[in-house]
């Protein structure tokens, strides 16, 4: 398995050197990390610890307290500041998440875990994609892939994803949330292990899933249509409801999945439930992708010792789900 | 304590009974129902209650098992159906409204604890107000009320309110955001017991809080103005802050009220949460309303059972909050 350092500046190495170490993961996967050697080593100062820089995956050593480390060099990692967007992080990030890809691709490694990158960095090293999952998508020649943020039995797929809240209203099309719930049902009932079809809340766009259009048109117009045909394709789903209700339910363990219209819809109640266990996971790419649902938390990295605040857990939980998931035969 | 049946064809009049015949609330005052007495007669059946109809407030029964109401007739509550939207119910649910705040305004109640209402009731009876926030500062000749939804510890005040999200970025304004955290910062401060000044967080309006400007300007152009304005006048508040953080961080107990930009921005998260707890409390009335947080649910109120059905806990909720504040001399 397959762990990115992400931003060189961010949390990105010390989540990812201590997850890469635990037993949890080592059990069950041989986790190597990808990225600039340098920029790890540079940060990873415990004794216990010895960073293996690898030229190739056979050079691979399976032994506790040692952290394998497929080295992508970038030359300007020296003058790496920690804690603050720069074009050599953004670089180094994009350096290693082409030789991850590249591992996914060829089979080398069952799955692909990154680590946080940071917009501002991404467009100092001129990346021309919103984010993490468009760029992935892109790189794998992929036209649609889909969003699943998980915390545990939590789901939410977000059919709009980094978009000012203004446009989101006006980006919706009954296509695009059929297209998106379709791709995520299939990949759902054959990737979670729930042994029935998948149970799907639908959220509405306004208050109140505009109250029978006293709130708001988009689901008369949208919503009630594209959940009309999604029931008629024979998935399982209720909807649109009132986003509360929705979560409310959801949160009871009603439903397997809420799909979600714009970003904050399913990432305020995710990160509100279980923000530790937030998992990023990308549906459509040719192989399994997940992520840590947080950023690069550029103050914890600038702060006096990271090592101690930098938070692994979901890091961890993010190799989880991708060996759950690579286990299962999923992408 | 006045508690209105808020539209008699919901569960209004149920779960107001059995709130109403509640030792917990019956120890801490002597709540009164305000409606038509009729509507709640015909729903009650219990064998160990008696409906009490007043005239007056002077004929209250303080004894176990007596629900008193303070009997406002419609002519046309025979003809009431249970569980659907109609011009009767409405205008019933007006006529307490209305009785209720007049108790209030004399002062001869301490607090107004009311029913749910339904917003396609009220237009049937021609009611012009979006909600009941906004008819009870129009009764009460206020001009700016704020809308507060708590559930415990968790509060959320909604800058806007009932208003379709396309139309959410357009409507904030610095004025808007300060007037209304300021006014609901004075009343935390005298009204909710902390013992010291209410600590605030502030949402974003795009995800990631604008991302820096990349996912929308609001957070530069107004919100952002706002908060270092609001913090000029010495409120405690962190700011604009992604609201997903913002709320896991409110979930933590970080602060003690979240300002958030729309309805589902607040609601989503709280009825996650707690959502029996949920309370809607108004801000800047002259005397202390609060509703439980959820709808008429029609749906059980025209079902077998709607008296096993409904829940009365928010509605006990509601009458808890309420006298918390009419005891600490709140408005």
């Amino acid at each position: 398995m397959a762990m990115t350092l992400g931003d060189p500046a961010g949390i990105g190495p010390w989540v990812a050197a201590r997850a890469a170490e635990s037993a949890s993961l080592r059990r069950r996967a041989r986790p190597v990390l990808v990225g600039d050697a340098g920029a790890l080593k540079h940060l990873v100062r415990r004794r216990d610890l010895t960073v293996k820089p690898l030229a190739s995956l056979d050079d691979y050593e399976d032994r506790p307290g040692v952290v394998n480390v497929l080295h992508v060099p970038h030359p300007g990692i020296r003058s790496l500041r920690a804690g603050a967007p720069q074009k050599v992080g953004g670089e180094s990030a994009v350096l290693a998440l082409r030789a991850a890809v590249g591992l996914a691709l060829s089979g080398r490694v069952a799955a692909v875990v990154t680590g946080p990158v940071s917009k501002a960095s991404l467009r100092l090293a001129r990346v021309p994609h919103p984010g993490h999952t468009e760029f992935l998508a892109a790189m794998c020649g992929v036209k649609n892939v889909e969003m699943v943020m998980a915390a545990g039995d939590r789901r939410a797929l977000l059919v709009t994803r980094h978009l000012p809240l203004r446009q989101v209203a006006s980006s919706l099309t009954v296509e695009k949330i059929v297209s998106a719930v379709l791709r995520v049902d299939a990949w759902a009932g054959r990737s979670l292990g729930l042994r029935r079809k998948p149970r799907w809340a639908l959220c509405g766009l306004n208050p109140h899933a505009g109250d029978n259009g006293l709130l708001g048109s988009e689901e008369k117009r949208i919503i009630a249509p594209a959940a009309a045909a999604l029931r008629r394709r024979g998935v399982l789903l209720n909807g649109p409801l009132p986003a509360d209700a929705a979560w409310a339910k959801h949160a009871a363990g009603a439903t397997d999945l809420v799909a979600c219209l714009y970003h904050d819809q399913g990432m305020i109640p995710l990160k509100t439930l279980d923000g530790r266990r937030l998992v990023n996971i990308t549906v459509g790419l040719p192989f399994v992708r997940t992520s840590p649902g947080h950023g690069t938390a550029f103050d914890i990295a600038a702060g006096p010792n990271p090592d101690r605040h930098a938070d692994a857990e979901p890091t961890l939980e993010a190799g989880r789900v991708a060996l759950n998931l690579a286990e299962r035969g999923s992408r």
